[in-house]
């Protein structure tokens, strides 16, 4: 499934490197995540012969939801009645279950409105204006301002400007940097916060073919489920809203997304991607593969053990299925032609051990930093910052409780930034969480990760950090750490969070003293890596998309930044790299023929209520299709529209060849993955009775 | 399992090192591979206050058997009957298998003389007798020839011997070098060549816990099948057999493992095991890891994927559970402690720039043969040479065939030695051999390994690798050189074959163009690696070899060899890392448990014929049981004897941590497990009705 914004905010490394601002198009490709206030009309007129109108654009924006921090969603009747993902709706699904019934596994649906389940703190936001502010933000900076003044000139009137519209228009309003700061654009969102459950599958056909078949094609999903916003107690009246098609949607034709693409890295330089791809990404996925066969050989042991390891399990796989879907882009030349040229380093060993200029361009800016992190600032970063070294909660907690003692003793702008005023309450929720921890899984994760740096450094490693322990095997230690340390009990977490410095100064909890030890090497990376490799970076980019947008403007889209974008494409089929075809559109019949074939072995065992129904079902009923629109993570839950504004389908996935679309789009191969409409309908009707909303849908 | 000695001969690295000789004990651990003509006499009596008798010792040792290449057995009858581990005999019941029956999967039971199934090409080994040669040996040595000539002189010598030994006593003879060439033995042995199959379970049970619980402990395998000995058509006639024990096994009873291990790396220096540690071992599982997910994630895909990627992926994941064993091992500090010293170079930075010195005792000259290896003379060989970086049973054919052509245009003494007139016959046996190659998989494999060297080469692969074609990415080369290629086709290898160099040299299959323009490059890394690093190990090894032998000769135990060895040991109990103790010995209860826990789902669904006879079963029968023995790959199958010399179970596995038992044993929780002789004779009785063979074991 197409990552929801929440897992995509975990890509730390790629997230930390800054992001921005626009593109030079390739003529002709259906590339874009476009802004509705700067749409593609020239683009969709010239490929497709049709022209975008303002009314076909604001009926279409004013009927797209930003679903939570999840993911996309739209509004399906004029009673309120919302269409997203199963993946993206499955939280309030498990919150909604009981130990009598789980509703992921068995589905749900109302059949009157007062069967209709409310969902607690859930709110959608539909984006009903936005305004260019960009003349106003600028207005309070003046040029004798050092960086850091303007940065807080700018978020005080930021602050403001929000005040002043949520005020006026009583809206949820918020400013977004577009452009890497080209634009400052201010989106007015209404809130509806009593959403209610009103139909789901089973996840057995939601998310047929389960994690083998994610990222693939041909796919089988009715990965939708159905929502109802309420307002004062009744379906809240819509006008904005997206008609079911009665037509289909045919090979070929011309479709739209319409959703809130997460994050995009399209402004890298070449030798920033030459940096993902000859280093970062293969080291990343070497520790993805070792804890994907970690988990997965301690998974194996026992239906006790598999249970218990899934989530981190399933994550490992879904983090290395796009790793390697993203490598793999990287590694497609054809792809590097799509790349504007910037100063080409290709044919040198770029990764060697000199600098390769001192004074310089943004470009060599950036190179330079891509060189330091590929010499052990990122590794030694990663390893013993961010705590990868330590994989463990009993690490991350006994983390916590040390800097949180030490911190707040100190003013709070001289605070590590996730230590200050602002962010300690929900730092405290985490810390404070009562999630389950099993010491087993925190004995196994931390050997492996206490081994992986062996490997990583070698018979040096003891240079790296003295603080450990070197009388022990990783595993020895490991075992000793976690079982010897109490931070798993909340109450002694808050004993120590309470008493502060001297709780963990002198504390005998083994963790903590680790943690403690590593406190000067941590920083000393920390520091590193941020000044002699982040800031640059950030730096270099900012002064690269200043110069960009001064040249093209609006012209082009902006970078995703989880606001609205439409993207347009078509229906259309492509090739694998061995020469098959695919089928731009699956079939009913063809699911089951898939089950057949794997013996209705999971995850390909669809539910009981499809197998017992099937008879009934046409088999002709299209399934899934595939589209040559550039979307990404984020647009998970985004409806697919025809040129009439109709819903003909609702994006759930990418294929494996566009999980390199947050670096470039190539039209080739990538493709979004949706559920087709006649699937959701016919299986409402056919196999859960639900009439009541297909008729709502109008078909 | 412990490995079989053919999957031992596969770990190619370690074993193109070279091994050697003998070694200090640490007084009291029940250390030892020993020969039964320098037996443990002293220690046993020592430690355990029993005297082994030569009576003893050679009833022991003529009622051993070597199971083909394949590992150990022993005889438990008079009538011929032999006892081995199931997955030792598993190739038999495989190749006995009709469509109709699989019996490896429903198990087989003779309830005749008659009904015994024939294994075709089976035979077996039983040493009746051997002798000292050394003297004879050396003296076809003179001082004045050259290393060359003196092991020239020494093959012919043995050769003569050996003939000399058969003509006489029309046995198979065989001279093995032990300690490194402190000592030449001449083994004697039996052959049995009508071996039938009388009895074996099914692989639910013989295999219970299947991959997951391999190399694991508490465990629940009946891993035993039961063969006869036939002599002119009749069941062969035995004088030295082992007893059953009528009186079981105790905690804490002291007991042997008579048994043919397959080879140990006892002598390795700390320097060698460093590199091991922190270069060798990690990089292996570098590899290993990212195949088990990649195998693993095509597998999970259907069940058609599942079956036919089914033994590469059983194979990654025992090279890989091995791997880590092996690391764990080295990993503990504890291990160190019983090594001798050596130099010592552990406070330094071991794996640096520089050579540490360049004149040099052998330990040195084995640290810089390591530090060479570890500075890419090993990647390269590995990756171009062994063919890593083209993981493909097509890459392997390809390059086959272009060495054939013009490796058999040279003088014999000049061309590479898998290319001489000795090896020519097995190479076209393999390069002909008719074994299902599927594309797909193909393609996955050369995808995955041509990514693996560019991950580890990064940005510079082209200047190790410029034979390759960089306008397509890994994935798109991987396909078009599987797809394109017509070596799959036998007719086709076996034309170009007989052609020669023209057909080679013009061909249009681009994976022979690949293999060929490879060659100066492979040559050149396997030059490099062979010169550089083996040589010179084998060299120090030999000099470390000859004043070890010369100071300690006989009074210590040489390394494995495949030939017949005696160890000691207790029953006893180990704690795991987290403290908790394990059971000595465990129950037919203890399957059912660990079977309902996990709902009797694959690999832990005990067969039918259990699960039916579960209520006729006692199930306080002892089932598998852990001792201190000093085993490794290649013993199992090895009889567990008590003093009477009676048979009280039988070798089939190590625990994890007997996995560095390859470099050094510990007694603290190093163990091997064996079926306890209770649970094969329960089962005989009353799950297969198989009295007959209960009764002729005379219980």
């Amino acid at each position: 499934m197409i990552t929801r914004i929440s897992k995509l905010r975990r890509t730390f490394f790629v997230a930390l490197f800054c992001c921005c601002c626009c593109f030079l198009i390739p003529v002709g490709a259906d590339e874009g995540m476009w802004l509705f206030e700067q749409p593609p009309t020239q683009q969709v007129k010239e490929k497709y012969g049709f022209e975008l109108t303002p009314e076909w654009l604001q009926h279409v924006q004013q009927s797209s939801i930003r679903f939570a921090r999840r993911g996309s969603a739209s509004f399906v009747s004029s009673q309120g009645l919302i269409m997203t993902n199963h993946h993206v709706g499955a939280r309030n699904l498990h919150e909604l279950s009981t130990p009598e019934n789980n509703l992921l596994e068995n589905g749900f649906y109302a059949k009157t409105f007062a069967d209709e389940l409310p969902c607690e703190g859930l709110e959608i936001l539909v984006p009903v204006s936005s305004e260019d502010v960009t003349e106003k933000v600028n207005a309070a900076v003046t040029p004798k301002m050092s960086a850091e003044e303007a940065q807080k000139a700018r978020n005080s009137v930021i602050a403001a400007i929000e005040k002043e519209a949520a005020d006026k228009t009583k809206l949820r309003c918020e400013v977004t940097t577009l452009y890497q700061g080209g634009v400052y654009r201010l989106y007015n969102y209404k809130i509806y916060n009593d959403i209610r459950l009103v139909w789901a599958p089973e996840q057995n056909i939601a998310a047929f073919g389960g994690d083998p078949d994610n990222y693939e094609y041909p796919r089988y999903c009715v990965d939708c489920s159905l929502f109802r916003a309420y307002e004062d107690g009744k379906p809240a009246k819509i006008e904005h809203f997206l008609k079911w098609s009665t037509d289909g949607v045919k090979d070929g034709e011309l479709v739209f997304v319409s959703g809130f693409p997460g994050r995009t890295e399209r402004s890298y330089t070449r030798e920033h991607l030459e940096f993902q791809r000859d280093i970062y990404f293969p080291q990343r996925l070497q520790k993805l593969y070792r804890r994907e066969v970690i988990y997965s050989a301690f998974s194996s042991r026992s239906l006790e053990n598999q249970r218990r390891i899934a989530d981190d399990l399933g994550a490992v796989q879904n983090y290395r299925k796009r790793a390697i879907g993203q490598l793999q882009g990287l590694r497609t030349p054809s792809l590097w032609k799509n790349l504007p040229q910037s100063i080409s380093l290709t044919s040198q060993n770029q990764w060697s051990k000199e600098q390769w200029s001192k004074t310089s361009s943004p470009e060599e800016k950036i190179f330079n930093a891509c060189l330091l992190a590929s010499q052990g600032r990122y590794f030694a970063y990663d390893f013993f910052e961010l705590g990868e070294a330590f994989n463990s909660q009993t690490f991350k907690i006994a983390r916590m409780l040390v800097r949180l003692a030490y911190e707040t003793e100190k003013p709070n702008s001289e605070r590590l930034k996730e230590y200050r005023d602002g962010n300690l309450e929900s730092l405290k929720q985490t810390l404070f969480a009562d999630t389950p921890i099993y010491e087993d899984i925190e004995i196994l994760k931390l050997t492996d990760s206490l081994n992986h740096v062996r490997d990583a450094y070698g018979g040096t490693w003891g240079n790296w950090v003295p603080v450990l322990d070197f009388d022990l095997s990783p595993k020895e230690y490991a075992t000793e750490l976690i079982l010897r340390s109490k931070v798993r009990d909340i109450a002694e977490r808050k004993r120590i969070a309470e008493e502060g410095i001297n709780a963990v100064k002198y504390s005998g909890d083994p963790m903590i003293q680790l943690a403690l030890r590593l406190e000067p090497f941590a920083k000393k990376y920390r520091e590193a890596y941020e000044n002699e490799v982040e800031a640059p970076m950030t730096e270099a980019y900012a002064e690269l998309a200043k110069k960009r947008f001064e040249k093209l403007g609006t012209s082009v889209y902006p970078d995703a930044t989880f606001t609205l974008r439409l993207s347009y494409g078509a229906v259309k089929s492509y090739k694998e790299d061995d020469g098959t075809d695919v089928p731009p559109i699956t079939t009913i019949a063809g699911m089951f023929d898939r089950a057949e074939k794997q013996k209705f072995k999971e995850p390909f065992d669809p539910p009981k209520s499809w197998k017992d129904g099937k008879e009934k079902l046409n088999p002709n009923t299209a399934f899934n299709l595939v589209t040559t629109n550039d979307i990404i993570g984020g647009n998970s839950g985004s409806p697919l529209i025809n040129t009439k504004g109709e819903v003909v389908g609702l994006a759930f996935d990418g294929n494996i060849y566009s999980l390199s679309n947050n670096f470039v789009y190539t039209e080739l191969q990538s493709r979004c993955v949706s559920v087709h409409a006649d699937v959701i309908v016919e299986s409402l009707r056919k196999i859960y009775g639900a009439d009541r909303i297909a008729d709502e849908l109008g078909k």
